[in-house]
């Protein structure tokens, strides 16, 4: 494959996983909208379009692999492509995550009780959202220090975590009729937290492509040398 | 690349991932036991070594990414490094959530009270344990049979995850006291059912590997084209 050909579907990989980015940033914006209104028509929405996000990373990781098998990529194109790979991982997940917390609305509901932990949450899940809009745009820019405030952004949403359990937890012991609504709204944020940690690894990801080296594998060696 | 070396680094390969999934069924093993037996030494040690865990993740993938990219494969070995990638993280995963669940343990130790919900998880657990030896076996026998009766054994995870959850909510609120120490049971029960799906995703990329079909993605094609 000529040089100029494989800069071409590169380009072409880098358009299709934003383009992929832009559906989850969708599922993301529907999952706030349910949980703040308690709509479960738009939790079920979520819920039932997973499958797409599947397709998406299988086409994209599709690209990926004949990518590398149509030339002997040297190792900065290698280092893009094996990224993109792991991106498009962290990136099925925020989605399937959306899912799980869609789920957990359309057959749990809201408890008047909720309202305020609810809310908690809803603020966590926009800070989760700004950092996956966040990740996706320094994977086109790639701003290592944007991607750096990222990793820093998820300590945030770590804290916020801890305190909305706690609330929740000391509501539990108030509210014994909701126990079972309570626990679906640990388990709500538990996935929230998770999103955090899968857009920062999405922001490590982007850091590794440009300076191969991983924050958290932190080796210093760049990982995939050179086949040619 | 000759066909003979590319043989014999597929071999590697298999050998490389075989022996990092012998690491984590150590770790498997000693999440157990530290569940059952309260053990916050042992957890200690599964907490603190997911470093390693990851170490061998990325020199897999590096593998992975050389032999792709060493000679233009044909796309039946496309798909069994495609799948050995997958299968990669998956494996991190499950190593990951036997840092987490010995992590809770560290910090928050079991009540006297816990003891029956904790032997339903060491339960569940044991047959997750199972679950991933039996995937890591059919990665090395590529046993269909085998795989999908691994995939069908996750329902039972799951139901017991259901029962385990209504189990420890009842707990809740009749122990306000330990609300902390049940809610910190929660996410044990949900990081087990975590691994199940993870030794299921494992079990459906061999089945992938030996006949180019997914049975979650089931579009019938063969992902990854050839090269040549």
């Amino acid at each position: 494959m000529p040089r100029k050909y494989f800069d071409q579907e590169l380009e072409l990989l880098t358009k299709r996983i934003t383009a992929m980015g832009d559906v989850i940033n969708g599922r993301i914006e529907t999952t706030i909208q349910a949980l703040r209104t308690g709509n479960t028509e738009l939790a079920q929405q979520v819920a039932a379009g997973d499958n797409e996000i599947d397709r998406l990373e299988h086409e994209n990781e599709k690209l990926c692999m004949n990518l590398i098998a149509s030339q002997q990529p040297i190792a900065s194109d290698l280092r893009i492509i094996a990224a993109s790979l792991k991106i498009l991982t962290d990136m099925e997940r925020e989605a399937d995550q959306c899912a799980d917390i869609c789920e957990i609305i359309t057959t749990s509901g809201m408890a008047d009780s909720q309202r305020l932990p609810v809310s908690h949450i809803v603020n966590a899940l926009e800070k989760v959202h700004d950092m996956f809009t966040g990740s996706m745009d320094v994977f086109l820019s790639r701003d290592i220090e944007k991607a750096k405030s990222i990793c820093v952004a998820d300590d945030e949403i770590d804290s916020a975590f801890g305190k909305i359990v706690l609330e929740v937890s000391s509501a539990l012991t108030q509210n014994p009729k909701e126990v079972m609504q309570d626990v679906d709204l640990l388990f709500i944020i538990k996935y929230v937290e998770r999103m955090g940690d899968h857009a920062t690894n999405i922001a490590e990801w982007v850091i590794y492509m440009v300076t191969g080296e991983h924050p958290e594998l932190n080796d210093g060696d760049d990982a995939f040398k050179s086949a040619d």
